[in-house]
């Protein structure tokens, strides 16, 4: 290709809304333009990358022997109805009625359809396991769309479901999905990290998010120094934080004036907030309403929300306003786990089990329990509440957790029955009997790992493609185009490494200066320039390394075997 | 692949609304599930066929130059209302609301969005020509989706858009597109026609039809028996259909009584009807209202709607009712040229002009004129109007025009300066001038092709997919899939094949029939199938091709060299 016959509007305009490097950088060199909030057009660079990130995953997937197929992104809501999501699943869900007032969505994901495209085809267990993908446009109409390709509302995701007579079947699936995605994302040259997750609003047992590592992320992922242990902080666990159990003292009350936080109680009490109990109050959303929950952890730990939010089965969780906490009867500083109202939801921290000798809060403006027996509690409800600290043990090996930061770039789950039975989807086992499918669905952000590649791998000038998804391998820049040898020499070359197989880019422009076509190099981030200037006459051009923008000089006639050697 | 581990869902029931055989047989053998009014799932062998289609589209369009991007399918609606298009698409374009109240469409073409592309990115002559295009999903909220994959209304269409500095090249690119579509269709192995056309609401100067021909197509279209000639029926012209000038002879007042038609009228007066004038009287329909219109033409002759609508630029015609008729001061059956009603809008057709002593109604109840002469009236409006019948002459060689059916399956566009001066998208020609952008728009229904390849060619048993576009070249039906020697030979000729690049598919599913395999070669249309079945004891195995369905023995050792000859 060449620049002359390729429409490549760079610019050095940054927007105002764009913050990440990826967002910025893509925009400047002209590979995506906005038409709306979260929508992007593809310019002609930008769809390469598009399509050879597609093609990579499309290989991966096709290897695993799963089956491609193409859902409508138009979907009739009596689906969703079907599955119980139309109501749960909120605004981004977006709505629509057509010309015939009927209603229908735009998917954001295609648990329902692939269901839908199954029930009643497949109907013996001698047909199963099958594995179907797409990828395809996704709608998801964000609150806060953002950050350019990373959070649009439009965007392109591959999404695949399996279907399995056996949890177990479903568990090998599972793994080879794993394995198929740690081949994508190598491929692709990116750094990775498999974590466990949390299931969120899809639902199901068990699952796992790939995560490309960069500062930009907006994920915290715990990782182990010293194992391969990683989780999003969402689901991460620890070894307990263990210190010796006191002696069991007779419960008492006490006065606690103006002592409303852990440091305030402890400092009062000379005391060790390890074993204290801090009271984290919320709002929990329901389908049909909220309901006030109270979350116990220790005086030296922190509420995960999304623990917490899971452990009671909620939507979400809200913080509990001063007007909410008065009226279901509780105290704020004061909130203990002894006496409370009876129709407040109430959770403690799983490493608080069995405690005794703990402070709490009296359930009394300026009061507080000391000596709290948990054991001596009946019908407490238990739950991993805490979020996971830096430096704290790994439950695996030992070894210290840190965090890091992550781009959520895959996401693999284990559903189970939950989609299948809600829409009465049943197969035939060996012995005759209907059974709901047992399912898995796996997505990868397509779109998303655009921007991701981007923000893992830039400099302040611009994007460094790795290989595998740099729109051309090769720019040659012709530094002064009008100059006939100059420009011979660069169409020679060109033709040199078309021939030998390499993705090539001519920069011919007439009217650019060599700085200019420099600059385009560095912005737009081709793996490798082939500069041809002054040192022609003496038979040399000039390579240049757009990683590290390291510049060597090559004999004309050795560079096609220097970039062939190069990009092996 | 393998049939075991492929999801081919055929079945016998076809569904009572698929009436054209594309529908019944793409839904019967597996390629597609229908989830909404005019929506469609594409199955694992669908998505195939989808995706051959679209290589070999995006092979041509790279091949001539173009530049392939992509456009968000859900688009602003401001950017229509900046073309004027918001209003004159009506009920199509379907719009919807976000979650914060913002208008929206999903995008049914894409000249609005291509010119905000291009717009302040192409300032100079010097970047133009370009041509960009995509492939990419569509929904259009068709009154009466019908007909499967041909008349959906989320489909999947090619869009090519393309920008020129002058008339002259966007000529050469209007040609260079021509000549790109034929290569496409002639490479997916399909009988076609290149025919002029209506530009319809699409606007432009000038427009060329494809048309896979096919007896169940939507579209008439005129061809002539001896030359290229070949136009839609919207556009057909033909030589004039002369006869002898009368006399002119004073005009005169004759009383009718009861006679309406041009026949009752010929026969009262005993005159040739070819020198009258039929009335047609049709309700305009424009952005703010309607207006009565009378078409003149021919007594022989019957008038083509959509002439008559563009020439006098209206959105549509409807047919007037009695009421319109008599509000207009108009008499039905009686409406003649002479002494309309001032506010009625006239054409006459132009075989009409200069024609004198013509039969024609008097705008009176029971009364017509003779001897009528055009020559005498002032400021009529003359157009082509008529319908072109078979047997009619050849403008271009004299010879016998007829009628055939066509699908329409591209049509490209000379659109000239109509969207970008809306959107006042301007240039900077060579004196440093503005200008608006000279463009083209190029469109290949890339999903209603599938539907159309099977138009073409199927027969009562189901599908016969061409070379270009079977989802398998061979289908290997091992008889009996539980007899070991069947089994093991299957693999062999499918290793054998697979490695000579021939792309298979082995029917090795264990509990189905040599019955029911065959019938799923029949229905679903592979190319050709490899049976192996009794004669292998002797070393043989059949071939079958499909078209025909004859088969031949083949000695195991020669078949993949037979099937490499046949592919060639």
């Amino acid at each position: 290709m060449k620049f002359s016959k390729m429409f490549i509007p760079t610019t050095k305009e940054t927007p105002n809304d764009a913050t990440l490097p990826s967002h910025q950088f893509l925009l400047r060199a002209g590979f995506i333009s906005q038409t709306g909030a979260g929508i992007y057009d593809y310019m002609p660079l930008g769809k390469i990358v598009l399509d050879k990130i597609r093609a990579v995953v499309k290989e991966e997937m096709d290897n695993s022997g799963a089956n491609e197929v193409q859902f409508g992104f138009v979907t009739p809501l009596s689906l969703w109805e079907e599955s119980g999501r139309a109501t749960t699943m909120g605004n981004e869900l977006l709505r629509f009625k057509d010309r015939k007032n009927s209603d229908y969505v735009l998917s954001p994901t295609n648990e329902e359809a692939v269901v839908n495209m199954v029930k009643n085809r497949i109907t013996s267990y001698k047909d199963l396991p099958i594995n179907l993908y797409q990828i395809y446009t996704k709608f998801r109409d964000e609150a806060r769309p953002r950050f350019g390709l990373m959070r649009g509302r439009e965007f392109l995701m591959k999404d695949a479901y399996s279907f399995h007579s056996s949890t177990e079947d479903l568990v090998r699936e599972f793994n080879l999905m794993e394995e198929t995605y740690k081949k994508v994302y190598t491929r692709l040259g990116l750094e990775f990290r498999v974590v466990e997750a949390d299931s969120g609003a899809i639902g199901g047992s068990g699952s796992k998010e790939f995560h490309v590592l960069a500062s930009s992320g907006e994920d915290t992922i715990v990782v182990c120094d010293s194992c391969d242990y990683g989780a999003n902080i969402e689901a991460a666990t620890r070894k307990p934080n263990a210190k010796d159990k006191l002696e069991t003292i007779a419960i008492e009350k006490i006065e606690t004036p103006n002592c409303k936080t852990i440091e305030e109680v402890s400092s009062f009490l000379n005391a060790d907030a390890y074993y204290s109990m801090k009271a984290v109050i919320k709002n929990a959303i329901y389908e049909n309403g909220s309901k006030i929950a109270v979350f116990f952890v220790r005086g030296i730990d922190e509420l995960e929300e999304t623990k917490a939010c899971n452990s009671i089965g909620a939507l979400e969780l809200e913080d509990a306003n001063e007007d909410d906490i008065i009226k279901a009867g509780l105290h704020a500083g004061y909130c203990g786990i002894v006496d409370l109202p009876k129709d407040v939801l109430v959770v403690v921290d799983s490493e608080l089990k069995n405690d005794n000798n703990l402070v709490c809060g009296a359930n009394e403006e300026n009061y507080h329990l000391k000596c709290v027996d948990l054991t001596s509690i009946e019908g407490l409800k238990f739950a991993d509440l805490i979020s996971v600290k830096e430096g704290d043990t790994c439950a695996c090996c030992g070894g210290k957790l840190s965090y890091t930061k992550g781009i959520e770039a895959g996401h693999i789950f284990q559903l189970g029955t939950k989609y299948s039975s809600a829409m009465n989807a049943n197969f035939l086992d060996s012995n005759g009997k209907a059974q709901a499918f047992v399912m898995g669905c796996y997505g990868i952000g397509v779109s998303r790992l655009v921007a991701a590649v981007i923000e893992q791998n830039h400099d302040e000038k611009g994007c460094i493609w790795t290989k595998e998804t740099a729109p051309f391998t090769v720019d040659i820049i012709v530094s002064n185009s009008k100059k006939e040898e100059e420009a011979q020499a660069g169409e020679n070359i060109y033709n040199e490494l078309k021939q030998a197989g390499v993705e090539v880019i001519l920069d011919d422009r007439i009217n650019a200066r060599f700085g200019f076509k420099m600059g385009d190099f560095e912005l737009i981030g081709f793996p490798y320039a082939v500069v041809i200037g002054k040192k022609l006459a003496d038979g040399f051009v000039e390579l240049v390394d757009r990683k590290t923008l390291e510049k060597t000089d090559i004999k004309i006639e050795d560079i096609t075997a220097k970039i062939l050697e190069l990009i092996k």
